[in-house]
């Protein structure tokens, strides 16, 4: 299904309009509008860094929802801590869904019903900001259709923040940001010196 | 003052002990340590991955330490949000001080006064993760004694976990740090599009 998002048409369509508010925007000077920022490359702290812009924004009184596209059904620290905070949309893929099975039709599924709650939450004006973590991921498997992902993304609320997380961004997606940090390994404890991955701490 | 850090001695000192310790705990098959994350690079989200570590550690129950060497009395986001929570003791540099004047010594004492509350947090194993936002830039301008730093985090218990934010982190604090992220800047809103900083959002 990548080669939807190759379409020249789909994606000309969505530069030249991209291109064209984006002009309308600066010669207004006005200049204040949501931002899509993608945290990619191998480096640790995508994900961290998508949750801390989250406190930052509730400490704003801002409205959050947050898409993991996760796969396996564990608790992570920020699930029991922004769950079931005020102010906070949260969902994890396949929640309640078993993730024992090699099964990409499954995988496709759940991230397809993730997907729909990602888009509903991409047309209401009333969340502020939308983390949609490891949604990269999702896309480099191709669980998702990537022109569907650009285009609710490019049709989201103007003031509506999003971030999305994850290696491996996919190139349009990059392209359609506004912001793109990546990553980068300088050095890392887990792989360089054998030490154990443990809670609390992203190694 | 940064002359200090390259006293050839007490680095060679101080790494020897470093790789005798990791030689030691690799030995034992162990590996479970608290470990020193540094987040630098000219890239967005540095601050906001730290602030993710600690909501994350918060999940899980411990206790955190946040101190935030920056320059200038303002309410940020994570301020308002983790200040009050219990779990969290939370400092920001120069709090109740007036940062309008361009005095280095004024500078130096508020960015030493910050050190202490931190090289205490260093020193209590209650503390599971001490995030120290920033902390860079107060050893970039040299407000603090680059040794004195290592040598705090060094001998901080084993278990605690560290997390340091900021542009420019000097090179001996990389090498005495078990994991680096290097944020590199892909794409910025703020710079290549003219758009506003606003609240609730890193751009």
């Amino acid at each position: 299904m990548r080669e939807n998002a190759k379409d020249p048409e789909r994606h000309a369509r969505r530069m030249a309009a991209k291109q064209k508010v984006m002009q309308d925007r600066i010669a207004r000077a006005q200049n204040e509008k949501g931002v899509l920022l993608v945290l990619t490359g191998p480096g640790k702290g995508k994900s961290s860094s998508g949750f801390g812009m989250v406190a930052r924004a509730l400490g704003h009184g801002m409205k959050v929802g947050v898409v993991q596209f996760i796969k396996g059904k564990f608790t992570t620290g920020e699930d029991t801590f922004f769950r079931d905070l005020p102010n906070v949309d949260y969902h994890v893929m396949g929640d309640g869904y078993t993730w024992d099975t090699q099964d990409r039709q499954k995988d496709v599924q759940a991230a397809e019903a993730a997907w729909e709650i990602a888009s509903n939450m991409l047309k209401d004006p009333s969340y502020d900001m939308v983390l949609l973590d490891e949604l990269n991921i999702a896309l480099r498997y191709e669980y998702l259709d990537l022109d569907r992902v650009l285009d609710d993304l490019f049709n989201r609320p103007e003031m509506q923040h999003v971030t999305v997380t994850g290696r491996y961004a996919p190139k349009e997606l990059i392209e359609l940001a506004d912001t793109v940090t990546e990553m980068k390994v300088v050095k890392h404890a887990f792989k360089d010196q054998g030490i154990k991955a443990q809670k609390g701490v992203e190694l």
